[in-house]
Order: C-alpha cells, then structure tokens, then sequence
C-alpha cells in the first residue's frame, strides 16, 4: 500500500483528478512493490538490460479522487507468467479504505531494454518477487 | 481520426510513449470529434452544466509509440446509452494505418458538472452527436 | 525539505527528468511546506475564495536528476508581499546535498479563486505563514 | 508559430492551465520551429549523438489560459553561441495575439546524448538555422 497526496498537477478543469493520472499512481506503488522486494529497476536496465512494459490496462472509474486529498494505493499480483505479472491494483482515500475509487487490473511483461522483446525475469529476481522454490 | 505528434513530454525513460499518456491522445481525438459534432465542452459546461467523465478504460497496448513519430488516433462509436457513450479507439502511425500501437474501448459518461450525477446530453446535441429522428 | 522520488512518468527519453516536471516536484514542496504551516489549500478555496497562482518561475538547470533517483525539494521564503510570496527552492540528491540538480525563484500570488484578481491572504493565515505580529 | 489547443489534460482544478505545461507547450513550438529549419531530434540523437536540454528558464505568467482555448506559441532566437541557443517565445490566444498570456526565456544547450557533456551542433546543421557563413 502506498500513499499518493492529490497535488494540482494531477487534477483537471473537472475538479477532479484526471482520469490518465490514476495509471501514473499505480505505477508508484508498483515500483515501490517491487522495491520492497528488493528489485531496483534501474539496478534491472543496466545489469540486465530488463524493462517493464505495460501490455494492457483494464481501469474502472469508481469515483472522483479530488484536489488535496490523501490516497492510498495497492499493488497485489492477480497472476504470473514466464515474462509478465498482472497486477490488481486498487485506490481508496487514505482515511476510508472501503470506498473504492479506481480499480483496475495492469497487465506487465518484462522486456529487453535494448530489443523490446520478451525476456524472462532473472531466477534470483524471480524468486525474490514470486518466491516459490 | 486526428493527428498526434509525439514530443518529449510524452516519453519516458524507456525512450517509447509513457503508457498513461495514450489516453491523453485518446482524449485529444474524442474531444476533435466532438467538436467534428459541433459540440464545445466548455460550452456544454457553461450552458449546459455538463461534463463528461471516464468510467471504465480497456486498454491494449501493443508495440510503443516513439518520440517524434507522428501518429494517427481515431475515435469511434461503438455504443451509446442515455447518459454514455463507448468510443473505439485506435493509435496508429501516420505513415501505417495497418500497425495497431494501441488500441481501446473507452466508456465516458455524461454528468452534472456541479454534483457529478449521471445526466442525460441535451435532446439537440444527443442528435447532432447520435443522428437519429 | 521534501522528498521525491523519480518515477517512469517523470522522465523522458533522453534518460532523465523532463525540465518542466521540476516544476511539479518543487510546486509539491510549496504544498507541503504550507501544509506544515497549518495551511490546506483545498480549505483556502472553500472558506475564503482563495487561490495560489505562480506568477514567475527562474529556474536554473544544473545537473539532470535521473529515474529511480531520490531527491529532496526545499521551499524556502525569499520576500513577501501583501498578496505574493517569493519561494527560493532547491532540488538535490537526497544522498548528497551539496549538489544542486536545479534551483528556481518562483513568486507566487493569491487570488480570488472565482475572479483572478489579487486577494491578500487572510490576516490569521498570513500569520501562521510569516509570523510577526 | 504553432497553434495548441488547451486539452483537460492541460488544466488544473483551478481551472486554468497548469503552470508546468506552459513549458510544455514551449518545448512543442521550438520543436516544430526546429522541424521546419529541417532538424529532426531524433535523427540528431541516432546520427549525431546530439540531444538539446534546457539550462534554464525564465518564465512569466500573465494571464491564464483555458480549457479548451486555442493558443499560438511563437519561438524566435535570441542569442545564439557555440553549443547554444536562447529562445524567446510568447503564448497568447490564437484569436487575438495582442493578449500576452505567457512569455519566457529559455535557454538551450546542445549535449552529447551519451555524457551529457555539452558539444556544438553540426556545422551543417548549425547553418541551417542560424544561416551565416
């Protein structure tokens, strides 16, 4: 669970925020998941030549998040495959997790930096991320 | 179909169009459709108390968009209800009209600038928007 | 002093933070910094019509800031006026800051958030912000 | 002189453009100027290892712009040196271009897209836009 403050910068004419913004606060807390799991992506890119790739998005608009407002934002794993993780992810204010604002599910595959073609995580990472044996 | 240029702004540092901001091309070629319409959003606030609103996005994102490439997007009908209406988008380069970048099904709803409740268009801007009789 | 960290959405495809992003970082610093003094600017536009708008910006690029990278922002007051402030902000590494990445002069004015006129800010806020008597 | 329309994404809560996305659309006229002196940056960076970065920026914000506005922000050199260029440009409404609603400094080196260590553009390409002999 990762906090996001609603500054200007993310709200539109509509007094809300604007509905692309959502996509860049899930990628905090994915990034900030994956950091908790040990896994720096710049750290990723240059020993592994290994990027992530959003494939598809499927986001639901729930509610209005608004102007100053404090969110917290989640980032669990819905499924796993050999070179992608598709993410849950869900968005409520920080004060009341039970009213949902945005959900969606995030679909990511793991690039070649250099090529943009599938390239499994690295065993360690992997492990570190999925556990398992 | 409306013609996006893409600019330093839009990239990241995986040096392709950051995934939120295909939305933001997306919302650019809804918004020249509508005026296509003859319909100014900002009039339909001001007169109308109006405003439309994203309530669901599925997104696919199939190869990276980037930087200076120029690129096509198209907004289509695909459904319409009384107070929504699902657009088919998709992101093309200019020069190819048969590589699919990034495509989607975008669902806006009408609502009340002031409260954020669902509200029918106006009969007269449903028309011009919907043809119909 | 506020903390940032670099994410995708912040950068662009020569590798680091997109110049008009410092902006954002350094515009999240002058919230919170505000905050700090009791100030929330959601309540400002409620209660007493007010509105914060940056009415110059000299910003000074110096070093790229990079992704993943983690910054600290200062927001510090260079002079005030009855309906302006002047912040001097700087922006370095967080692991280091003697280097400076960039700094800005921002002057900022508050206005009536439903006119844009200028508006001093109201004599118990202003207190809270600059002390005196 | 290139036109911009003021999108939602452009805008912020208090209903105008956000203060950092003036230097967006800045960035876009300069590109654009550059793209009809013949100069395209991505064929800078692949042929000639060349990226422009912005040193700093002198921005000042007259009167807002709105949603859904159609702007013209002009680009014109100041002063040009070795691995530099000095842009001055001004933002007003496409309707009338007597209303200065932004205007700015911006002052631009010439990198190595490689270190980031400054280096003259092109002789060939230097005359394409500064002409001289």
């Amino acid at each position: 669970m990762w906090p996001v403050r609603v500054y200007y910068e993310d709200t539109d004419n509509g007094g809300v925020v604007y509905y692309a913004n959502y996509l860049k606060f899930m990628e905090r807390a994915r990034t900030e998941w994956l950091r908790a799991m040990g896994v720096e992506q710049d750290y990723l890119v240059e020993k592994h030549d290994l990027i992530f790739a959003v494939r598809s998005a499927q986001v639901e608009y729930r509610k209005p998040a608004r102007f100053n407002q404090l969110l917290n934002v989640t980032a669990g794993i819905a499924k796993t495959g050999k070179a992608s993780i598709t993410f849950e992810q869900k968005i409520t204010p920080a004060e009341d997790n039970t009213v949902l604002l945005c959900d969606a599910q995030i679909r990511v595959v793991s690039l070649s930096a250099s090529t943009f073609t599938p390239k499994p995580l690295p065993k360690g990472i992997s492990m570190e991320i999925f556990g398992g044996n």
